[in-house]
């Protein structure tokens, strides 16, 4: 029996669900979909042939997109989970990335799906920091780590 | 008068010009190109509308993208330098990306060019570490410091 829960990015706001990365309404991004699982989240996604670096392995870039957005869903998840709700109880709150690392540990083999499995470190109202874990095919082969802020009110648009 | 040189990744070899970033073979790919404008590297994109994080601000996984393919390259065209060669005099040697931090300092609107201007900080045989700054419509938005190593011999297809 699975213990996942709903995937965070199918409750953001509509109006924040254009992003390339996890955007459920944008069409030409590649709708990461975030969830809980246990005390960890979890984002599976399979690369397209065309997402390389170099012939057989993974564009860094989709890497380094796949930690973002996994953490910002993971700071999302956190702070339902701080205010006593599930994920798709109420919309998910978004947040942007004050900074990101990426440490590549080793190169990330095409044909195999990836999963980001993240976990939050520290968390105050006005950060937080996420740990992220990019397995391929059960490697380990990239680790970020992550800070998220909530949206500043300067990005909305009136 | 331009000071700026032919793009490095025109220069790649043949077999490592699919990267999704930078790749001047992947017709999916963002073709970013880097050129030399004096003791820095400059590289320059307008994203597309569908590029966004929130509508009207760009996607902090392209910004990141940018970062690392433009590091890259600046790893590269110095390693060129160190060699007493040109750009383009001789195929641009190929880095890898070891780690990226990006650190985004303000959101980045859409609708105008971004320039990515490099500067090496540190290099030597083994790495190259490169600062980045991300200006939008000449405001810096982002930053970022990302460790470059030449490709290792277990990433050549044979």
């Amino acid at each position: 029996m699975s213990t996942e829960s709903p995937a965070v990015q199918d409750f953001y706001p509509d109006d924040f669900s254009h992003c390339a990365g996890c955007g459920r309404l944008n069409t030409h991004g590649r709708q990461f979909k975030t969830r809980r699982d246990g005390d960890e989240t979890v984002t599976r996604f399979t690369p397209a042939v065309h997402d390389t670096a170099v012939p057989g392995f993974v564009y860094g870039g989709l890497i380094a997109a796949l930690v973002d957005c996994h953490a910002m869903a993971t700071a999302s998840a956190a702070a339902l989970q701080a205010a006593g709700k599930e994920i798709g109880e109420v919309p998910s709150p978004r947040f942007v990335t004050a900074s990101l690392k990426v440490d590549y540990l080793k190169p990330t083999p095409v044909g195999v799906e990836l999963e980001a499995r993240g976990k939050v470190r520290e968390r105050s109202e006005r950060k937080t920091m996420v740990e992220v874990t990019v397995f391929a095919g059960g490697v380990v082969t990239a680790r970020g780590e992550v800070i998220a802020v909530p949206m500043p009110s300067a990005m909305v648009k009136h």
